[in-house]
């Protein structure tokens, strides 16, 4: 099973993440936990470009395609070889975020990232995406660090990049939009009742 | 006006192109001349990891989408705007050359590289590409350097690339197969009278 949390930064994935993970592991599941763009040693070089403050000029198609390498080094060393050991797989961030980033706040056509993102990963699609969601100003309120070069633009940017996540959560039944506006275990046991139900589908087909 | 240079490594592209960039120079064109992947800040750092003849690993769709990623780059900050002022855009490399490499040599499906092509250059595609070339040994037999990351593949996958530039030269009228076992003088000759009938064409329409 291939699980993804997605959403703004400052929204809370990275606990949500941990809390989640340890979870698998203790129902017995061998757990492979990344972060794209990342976790391979070309998709690090290239998160450093990409979230580096330096004024180096990146269109937003090209931005949107130094995401799609970077995911598909991690699809062809970690991602893949990992389900097919059997393995979960949890990933902070996924394809969903490029859609909402570079397409709805950055104006890239977002059929074109749909079908870039197809190539690049391959088909290797999550079976569930949790986002969690919160209102712009609260997410970006809780970056209490020095910004990186996409969380430094502007509130408009993100309010568009919000909307992407929402409208996009909408039009498909496996991206699960969690309310993270309340206290950590209880955004936690949703996500396990919404995993829990996802395989037992998985297990019934 | 957007002509594109391609082949293997050895054929004898830079002297063609340095030659034909001069002459179109001298029949009063102004000129923007490029190399892909490259030209451009972000474009010279991928190239370095591209080239880099460290252990860095790189699957063939990551290598795919990472030239394309410095593709869609130059075509935003220089190839676009050239052509939009008016100029002659003259290129070391293009589309062509990622089909032949990571399509044909590399086995990533060919017409998922070329909507991905698409999508990255956003349409901006060579009026006319020349394809110099030679048989494969004779090519790589010229490189008395260092060779590359890529250059330093087998001979087995130069001859599956060169196998590719020329399917595909004959599936484009856009594309024109330059013999480049004669003079140096006799190549260029070439090169000018078959510019000479694109830009005649194009004026007629």
């Amino acid at each position: 099973m291939f699980f993804v949390f997605d959403g703004l930064d400052g929204v809370g994935k990275s606990t949500q993440q941990t809390l989640f993970t340890a979870w698998l592991e203790m129902q017995g599941a061998k757990v492979v936990s990344c972060r794209d763009p990342g976790s391979t040693p070309l998709g690090e070089r290239l998160r450093s470009i990409l979230l580096d403050k330096s004024d180096l000029e990146i269109a937003p198609r090209s931005e949107m395609l130094l995401y799609m390498t970077a995911r598909a080094q991690l699809v062809a060393e970690t991602i893949r070889p990992a389900l097919e050991a059997g393995a979960a797989v949890v990933s902070d961030r996924y394809l969903l975020a490029n859609i909402a980033y570079q397409g709805y706040g950055g104006g890239v056509d977002v059929d074109t990232i749909r079908n870039v993102g197809l190539a690049a990963t391959d088909g290797v699609l999550p079976d569930a995406t949790f986002l969690l969601d919160l209102p712009t100003k609260a997410a970006l309120g809780r970056l209490n660090r020095a910004l990186d070069r996409v969380e430094s633009r502007g509130i408009e940017y993100f309010e568009q990049v919000r909307e992407g996540f929402l409208a996009e959560a909408k039009k498909f039944e496996n991206v699960h939009i969690i309310d993270a506006s309340r206290k950590v275990e209880e955004i936690q046991a949703e996500i396990r009742r919404i995993a829990l139900t996802v395989l037992e589908r998985r297990n019934d087909a």
